[in-house]
């Protein structure tokens, strides 16, 4: 593997509210705010004409809304017709994937600056069929047959984990209240509710239906009583992201031409990418993704840092367990580290290595596609002292990764960013 | 647009046979078949040790199959986990795309040998659902509502290109009859029988049911009569290329690598991509099409080459009169001459400018996802004289193109080989 041939910049990221926006907006609308709202974090503006081509990151609309071939469709919504508009898929990864190739791409010389899309809406179909369609990134060979769908594989992952490194569900629900109060300082977030607030307004519900005021201590006795039941066991309702329709956009633009967008820009310093074998039975381990160590290896080298050079990070939350696989895998933590860490507040946002101060897929919420493009819109701001509300970190952040995965690991997308 | 910054050569490629292979066979044979058959094509061999990453086209394994992300599923059969192994989609020019973001990948310095893969298993669900699922790669939210598939989208253009230059229902059956012919002569087609023993099998059917003899003339005749029923006025059944189930595999490498695979690299000159609206109605013509004038546009220029200088060529007939157009938006014919040039024979194997000596999409068959990497094969096997049976031009072929399109002309990959 070698490193990329040009230096390639973030000049602008944006993204749309996330939320179920059906049938109000599609994807055609979503991205459409997501290429205005980057549009306006681009300092010094930026037009159809200086975009050279449409990176386009989509799980299934083929399956969520019966429209493949979404290339074309994004592109010509924002003036960017008839030039170059595939779309990437890698289930979950899948503008993680678009956002990688597009830097290969402007490293290859053909082009300078591309504009990346991530889209995704959900919630065009029922539950059932959402959850139906997800199981599409897994195995559907075996697992699919068996009647595994995704709460189902992560609760395997997570039971291997508890057995493994006594690993407790209290862990697990610390990493989703973390999340929540990130998510609550974020006008873009799906839900912007602290768990707190959620257990008191669901408490108030209950009274002011005339029933028996629970006596929930605190957080974790709400998420560990019959208020938040079980998905799969040992996941709960409040261990899974959400369904969620949403937009993010990025501009990526090669050294030379990036002080014409801005005199800031954030340099896109390494990338990685790993697969593996889409069914757990073909894994070595359950406990750890060979692809996120693979993805994480390539990044690292490519950008010359080391897991502790990483000051924050955006990592991929889908399920409670997954945020504790990827501390781990990542290598900011030992294996079996990672939950006494999350216990120990270091991942909060005033924490030694705040993550998901987005909120991540548990409050940000999850449009599939939509994720590794939006991860990267959450690094832009941090790194430009530009989040909003309160949850801006405090340190100067000359360092930065995401993490992005598809499937129950099947594929991983990991970039590095740098001032 | 600038150009690759380094020189990538195919030195392998291969594919399984074209078909309709379920349930005997679903991605991952025909992928192996692919991939074993492209090894076999390596002249000096190659192994997963030697290949970077796995770049997979396919257009809806999600619709056809339910099975999305295909890019780790392919990889980790042919020993490629954990290796980078994404997907692309531009519906039917998804290996088109895979193939172009390969020769990027390879140029950007990051990556050095890549396997590129087309899959497509379309047979897994009934007609109407293929017909439903392509659908996908139009516009659905105002084509698809009113009822316009892609026989009807390609017949509008049809009757468009019949109103603008004349052309008649017997241009497009010589290019059918022209294609088929080709395909005869490919042991990997789906149908390797020319029309007129097509006619003469139907005939002698129906004599044996002891109905009346037909009086066919000729292969006009017979294509011209209710033997050859409309599909969408003015195209008949045998307009349209075929549902099929096929993979094919594409070994890249950078120059300073290539010779350790082969002895007679086959040089990748010029890439281009386009793109359009995805709806007709939001086109300035319908007789001809943009993304494959602004594909063709780019891929000439990076290789400093013109129509003239091309002396074969595969191009996306999924439609007859997809190849009557392709003929003339890349510059081959003058607009509205292509169909006198296919009547003067210019486009059989030994004339003036062969298109399509694999059998094109008409009678090699049409696994969408595919059918852009089956191209390069035989652009492959007819530069090195490989080509079998009796379908080798005679001329020695230095320069040469494919054309890939997705859905109605949304998308188009056009790549220039040189030896």
């Amino acid at each position: 593997m070698g490193n990329l041939s040009r230096k390639i910049a973030l000049v602008g990221a944006g993204m749309s509210k996330f939320g179920q926006h059906f049938p109000t907006k599609r994807n055609p609308d979503l991205w459409i705010d997501a290429w205005i709202n980057a549009v306006e974090n681009v300092d010094n503006g930026i037009e159809p004409k200086d975009v050279d081509a449409c990176y386009v990151g989509n799980f299934t609309a083929d399956l969520f809304n019966h429209q493949g071939h979404l290339g074309p469709n994004m592109a010509n919504l924002v003036g960017l017709t008839p030039k170059p508009a595939p779309r990437f898929e890698g289930a979950c990864a899948s503008s993680g994937i678009a956002l990688r190739e597009a830097l290969l791409a402007i490293a290859s010389g053909v082009h300078d600056v591309i504009a990346v899309c991530g889209v995704e809406t959900m919630s065009e179909v029922p539950t059932t069929m959402v959850t139906d369609a997800l199981s599409a990134a897994a195995d559907t060979t075996y697992e699919y047959p068996a009647g595994a769908t995704f709460p189902g594989l992560y609760a395997a992952i997570a039971s291997a984990h508890f057995h493994e490194y006594g690993t407790t569900p209290e862990d697990l629900m610390r990493v989703g209240i973390k999340n929540h109060e990130n998510g609550k300082e974020n006008p873009y977030a799906q839900m912007q509710q602290t768990i707190k607030e959620i257990m008191e307004s669901k408490k108030a519900r209950l009274i002011s239906q005339g029933q028996e005021a629970p006596e929930w201590k605190d957080e974790i006795d709400f998420l560990s009583s019959s208020a938040n039941p079980y998905i799969a066991s040992p996941l709960r309702l409040f261990d899974c992201s959400l369904i969620t329709d949403g937009a993010a956009c990025l501009f990526l633009a090669a050294e030379d031409v990036a002080k014409k967008f801005t005199d800031t820009p954030i340099w896109i310093t390494g990338t990685g990418q790993g697969s593996a074998a889409l069914s757990l039975h073909d894994r070595n381990s359950l406990t750890s993704f060979i692809a996120t160590r693979e993805a994480s290896r390539q990044a690292y080298q490519m950008s010359g840092l080391s897991p502790n050079d990483i000051q924050i990070a955006e990592v991929h939350d889908c399920f409670t367990i997954a945020e504790i696989l990827a501390m781990e895998d990542l290598g900011f933590y030992e294996k079996g580290k990672a939950a006494e860490a999350v216990k120990n507040g270091e991942s909060k946002r005033d924490g030694a290595l705040p993550i998901n101060t987005s909120g991540g897929l548990k409050s940000k919420g999850h449009p599939v596609g939509a994720t590794g493009a939006a991860q990267a819109v959450e690094i832009f701001k941090q790194m430009r002292g530009k989040a909003e509300r309160n949850r801006q970190v405090k340190i100067n952040v000359e360092r930065a990764l995401t993490h992005n995965l598809g499937g129950s690991g099947g594929t991983c997308v990991v970039t590095i960013y740098q001032k």
